[in-house]
C-alpha cells in the first residue's frame, strides 16, 4: 500500500506492505486523515519517532473479528493501551505506560491506505456527521479534555491564547460553556472566524489586558511564546492549561508558579464521546475550519500549506 | 538601630533610623531571626530586593496600638496585604497584589534590632514553644500549605526531593499525614535525622524507583536539577509540587507536563495557626534541625555558614 512514512529525517511516500490486523483488531481503510501540530513536531524531532506518521482519520472498515463493524465508518481513538496494568484497570487507559500510540509512538498511524487498530479503540461515525467532519474528532476530543480537568465557575474570566486548528476547536467548547471568553490571537483572519461565532478576540499586539487578571489561561499557540504570555495574564492561584507540545528544551523559571501558587495543568487526549456528540448535535461546526483537501499523492503540498501560518486544517484524501 | 541591609550587590551591617509603626502597626524587637534560602536567592538577585533582608523572626512588641500585645512574644506572617482588593476580601491575602513582604518585596526585613508589622499579621507564641522553635513557625506554615493544596490520599506514593532545610520541615508534616513517604537527599547525615524519625530516606545516587511510580512528587530542593528528578518519578496525573524558587532561568520542556497530564502546584505560604499547633503540641520538633546561633555581628559567618551543603537552620541572634 502507499503511506507517507519518516525515517526520523525525511519524509516520503513510500510503498509499504498492508498492515496485517491482530486478534483484536480491525483493519480500516483510510478516507482521511488531518495534518495536526504534533506530526509538524514530529517532522522537527518530537518523540524520535519513525514510520508511517499520522493520527486524525476516518475510515471504513474493512476486516474485523467483530462482524457488525465491517462496512462502518469510523474514527479512532489513539492511544493503544495494554488492558492489564493499573492505569488501564482504573479507566486511565490513555495513561497506560505501555501504550503505543498511532503515528506518535511505536505504531504505525493513518497517513497510509490501510491501518490497524484494535477494536476498543474504533468509534462509528453517526450518518450525521460527515467523513471530512469525522477528521475532527480527535483534535475536538483533546479539546473537550480540558472540561474534564477544570470546573469552569461563571464568574471565571477565561483566556485563550492561540488561535491554530487546535485553538479554534478550544474556543468553540469552551464558548459553550462559559460567557467570559477571550481569545488571543496573531492572525486576523483566524480570528474573524470566531467573532463570527459572538466570541470575543482581540490580535497579540493589541492585547493589553490587566495582568494576572484572568482565572483560567489556556496555551494553545503551539510555541514557547505561549507560555510567557499565558504566565503573564494568570491569576494567582489560577488554573493554567497547557496544551501545546513542542519538539526541545526553552529557557524558563518556575518562580512564578511558587509565588502566584499556580495549577499548571497540561492536558492531551480527551473523550470521543462527548466530540462526537458535539459534532452530531451541530453545537461545534468544523467545516469553516477546513483550508485544503489534498490527495495523497500532493502530500508535499499539503505538508506545506500546513505549515503557513494562514492556513487551518488540511486533509489528506487518501481513498473514496 | 543596626540591621543588615543588602544594596543589590553587597549586605553589609549598617546603621539605619529605627522604623516607626504605622497607625494599624506594631513595633517589635526581633530576638531571632532564621536564614531561609530566599535570603541566599535573594543576595544572588532574586526578586531584586534591596533593604533590610530576612523575613523568619520571633520577637517582642514593645509598642502596639492594641495594648494587650505589649511585651508578647510574637511570629509574624511575612505578606503585608492591602485589605481591600478582591483577593483580600476573599481571604487570599497572601496573594494580595498590592501586597509587600518582608524582606523580600519592598518591605525592610528583621534582621534588625526592630521590625514594624500590621497587628494582623502577628501571632502570639504560646509559652510551650521556646524563642528558637518560634523562629520555625513561618517554614513550618509553608510545609504545611502543602496539605491545604492537595487531600493526600491512603494510596498515594508520595517522594520528597531535597534534604535541606524547608524539606526537613516538609518531611515531618507529610509524615504526619501518609505513611508512604520517601525522601531522596543528597547528605547523609541530614537523611539520618529523617531516619530517626520512622520516615524512608534514599541518598540520590542510589535512588533507583520505577519512573513515574509517585502519586505525588515535592521539590524542595532549592535547584533547578530538583525539578528533573520530579518530572522522572511523577505518575501521570500526578501531582507536583513546586516549594523551591530561584534566581534565573534554565532550560526546560513542558511536553511531559502535557502528555502525562500532570498537575503542577506551586506552593508557598501557609497557615501559621497549623504550624503554631504543631510546634505546641510537639507534633514536630525542630531543635535538631538548628546548626549554628550567631549574634548579629557575626553575621559574616552565619550566613558562610548557611551556605554550606551541611548546615541546616542557622539563626541570628539579635538581641535578649
Amino acid at each position: 500500500m502507499k503511506a507517507l512514512t519518516f525515517d526520523g529525517k525525511t519524509l516520503q511516500l513510500s510503498r509499504v506492505s498492508t498492515p496485517t490486523p491482530g486478534r483484536h483488531e480491525a483493519l480500516v481503510r483510510v478516507l482521511y486523515a488531518g495534518i495536526c501540530n504534533t506530526d509538524i513536531e514530529i517532522l522537527r524531532g518530537y518523540m524520535n519517532f519513525t514510520g508511517i506518521i499520522g493520527h486524525e482519520f476516518v475510515g471504513v472498515v474493512e476486516a474485523c473479528p467483530y462482524r457488525d463493524l465491517v462496512g462502518k465508518t469510523v474514527v479512532g481513538e489513539i492511544n493503544i493501551a495494554c488492558g492489564k496494568c493499573e492505569f488501564c484497570l482504573k479507566g486511565m487507559k490513555n495513561h497506560c505506560p505501555n501504550r503505543t500510540v498511532l503515528g506518535i509512538k511505536d505504531k504505525d498511524g493513518v497517513m497510509a491506505e490501510y491501518v490497524t487498530l484494535p477494536i476498543a479503540n474504533l468509534h462509528v461515525l453517526p450518518p450525521k456527521i460527515s467523513a471530512l467532519e469525522g477528521v475532527f474528532v480527535e483534535p475536538l476530543a483533546a479539546a473537550c479534555e480540558i472540561l474534564e480537568q477544570v470546573d469552569i465557575q461563571p464568574e471565571y474570566r477565561v483566556l485563550l491564547i492561540g488561535d491554530g486548528k487546535l485553538a479554534q476547536l478550544i474556543a468553540r467548547v469552551l464558548h459553550l460553556n462559559t460567557t467570559n471568553l477571550i481569545v488571543i490571537g496573531k492572525h486576523r483572519t483566524k480570528l474573524q472566524l470566531l467573532e463570527e461565532l459572538g466570541i470575543a478576540t482581540v490580535l497579540l499586539d493589541q492585547a493589553k489586558f490587566e495582568p494576572k487578571s484572568f482565572h483560567m489561561v489556556i496555551e494553545a499557540t503551539g510555541n514557547p511564546s505561549g507560555l510567557s504570555l499565558a504566565l503573564q495574564y494568570i491569576r494567582p492561584r489560577g488554573f493554567l492549561i497547557l496544551k501545546s507540545t513542542y519538539y526541545g528544551e526553552h529557557p524558563f523559571n518556575p518562580a512564578q508558579i511558587v509565588i502566584d501558587e499556580l495549577n499548571v495543568i497540561g492536558s492531551r487526549c480527551g473523550p470521543f464521546p462527548r466530540a462526537i456528540s458535539l459534532l452530531e448535535h451541530r453545537e461545534v461546526l468544523v467545516e469553516p475550519l477546513i483550508s485544503g483537501i489534498y490527495p495523497l499523492t500532493r502530500w508535499q503540498t499539503a505538508f506545506e500549506k500546513a505549515q503557513s501560518s494562514r492556513a487551518l486544517k488540511i486533509i489528506l484524501q487518501i481513498s473514496e
